[in-house]
């Protein structure tokens, strides 16, 4: 399997090797001469070397998307709605992980050194070396994250700190008095914004309680740790808002665990409004933080900056959105009143009640 | 943020062209000459194409996984394990969905093209033309996924018949009798497969009246539609064998909303025993095929393959094995002399019932 050379084509078409590289490249050659040297192009498997073709036209036709944690379904959507912009303009799109084994700097040096037409990165931390490596990046970059406003770097970002206002207010509303936050690691952009978010949140509401831990990372099974430490504790809540649904699933888990009926003993909400969030039971509560959406419009971002790179940079903030289901509903149920509000859920895949 | 130059450079150094090229090629240039130009080259941001370095080397460090279906965990978890081997060898991964958007064919041809050394491919559908496209592609191959016999090329691939088996006869010793599957799409190689093996499964089982239907995809919207199909029909199963794990959580979603029990009315099972299995309610019962142990040898066959062009091709089968949870339990449960067999279920997220 060895790559097939011009050369050989030329050979085995009987033409000479700049014959075969005129037919081959729509310069000018006979009819005669491009019929046989495709025939013989296609009989040896030849096929063009794309590094030559791009350093011939300066670009690559793919962009990358490269994310801190392909495990969360969140970037997958995300991912899903970036294709489908880009690859209706003729770009392929590849996917990058910049997790645990590469940091998100290697991973720009190495992607923009005439791989990719351009990137949009989902990065867990900006770091000053981050933002002075993105800074002098030779090709367009948007991040799909947030980034300091001081930044002129086209960015997409959610609403984390709405989001956490939208959560509080309705386990506020559904009578709820001791709140506590897991957090996934403060020290990323995310946690970092839900903290603060969920600080600001409770500031309005003096009859809540509110307490916080963190979680090792953001996954159902760091949430379940997480939670049951919560649980061991001398206080025990009467709601946990966790800060992504992976989190949240894992504190359901741990509740049941505990022997907590959810949300009769405690309420638990996730972040993110995952397909999971409505699959497991109790179905979670979460905000919509608009993934769809955030990843459509990074993309139309990206092209336009391919398109025209001297224009200004653009920040998009996408609007969060409530989804309440079972996981959340008010403590003390009065069946008389309220008949939806109980632990049996006839929930199907499409239907949610939505809020905020 | 357009590409710097290595003229900028030479400029900005007040060295020639020729100079500033020897200095960041590492060929004979003086100490002073190369401190200017690294030193200019490191201000204006300037970074070697990768585009023309390749050209020169004759490859990229990159290597691709191409996938069918990223909206499924079990290849995110094949991901997870191709790049912690192949990382290690200094090759940088990236993903490439061939989903709705591009076909495996367009993205086998694409990617050949220079833009990676090599790739480990699990495509749904295994074409004749995707196999002729294969067997002339210019880079090494490794298909994770099941391939004809007949074919040279390096393949790694689960064992569906068995897994079938070890579901079937759980599900016959557990006392099920009318057993339905919910197969994915059966033009798919994975249909085909656990089409073939469940057929093959339920004639050892002559007690066993078998059924089988479609579902559109291997998703839990669809595995949730199909089961509402079989649910409303005449003939109600006491099992489903769902296809893969999303197809089983679909199936069970849907037997609540019939108002069954999982599974003292239904047993419900799935296949590829992701995190989500042991999440949802009640846990779902799967056959683990081996998702880590099939990245890490696909990764280790690509790079022996790319050492050594000439040696033959291998095929790994990596065996089942059945991991039995709540959802698929006797169907009439004495709780005297089987206390773990009723509904409740204290499942953490480490421990499982290992069989078979």
């Amino acid at each position: 399997m060895a790559r097939v050379t011009i050369t050989q084509v030329a050979a085995h078409a009987g033409v000479s090797v700049a014959s075969a590289s005129r037919a081959l490249n729509g310069l000018i050659a006979s009819p005669q001469t491009v019929a046989k040297v495709q025939h013989a192009a296609e009989e040896l498997g030849y096929v063009a070397d794309a590094t030559a073709q791009s350093l011939k036209r300066g670009r690559t036709n793919q962009l990358v998307y490269a994310v801190a944690d392909i495990g969360n379904p969140v970037y997958v959507e995300m991912m899903t709605a970036v294709e489908r912009v880009v690859s209706a303009s003729g770009y392929r799109l590849v996917l990058s992980s910049m997790g645990t084994l590469s940091s998100s700097v290697d991973v720009v040096r190495d992607l923009s050194r005439g791989y990719v037409d351009g990137m949009i990165l989902s990065p867990l931390r900006v770091t000053d070396e981050l933002l002075a490596v993105l800074a002098k990046t030779p090709v367009p970059v948007v991040v799909l994250g947030h980034l300091p406003d001081s930044q002129s770097i086209d960015n997409v970002r959610a609403d984390s700190r709405t989001a956490m206002r939208l959560v509080v207010d309705h386990l506020a509303a559904e009578g709820r008095r001791d709140v506590t936050f897991v957090n996934g690691p403060s020290d990323t952009t995310p946690g970092a914004f839900r903290r603060d978010g969920f600080a600001a949140a409770v500031a309005a509401h003096p009859e809540i309680l509110a307490r916080s831990v963190e979680a090792e990372d953001f996954t159902i099974g760091a949430g379940y740790a997480a939670a049951r430490r919560v649980l061991s504790g001398e206080f025990r809540p009467d709601a946990i808002v966790a800060a992504n649904d992976l989190i949240g699933i894992g504190v359901i888990r741990a509740a049941e665990d505990f022997g907590l009926s959810v949300p009769g003993d405690i309420a638990v909400t996730g972040i993110d409004n995952t397909e999971l969030a409505g699959v497991v039971r109790p179905g979670l509560t979460s905000v919509d933080l608009g993934a769809d959406e955030r990843g459509r419009a990074a993309a139309e971002l990206l092209l336009q900056r391919i398109t025209d790179p001297a224009r200004p940079a653009h920040t998009i903030a996408v609007a969060p959105s409530l989804v309440v289901r079972g996981s959340s509903l008010a403590r003390r149920p009065d069946p008389a009143s309220s008949p939806t509000r109980d632990h049996t859920e006839h929930t199907d895949l499409n239907e949610e009640r939505e809020a905020g």
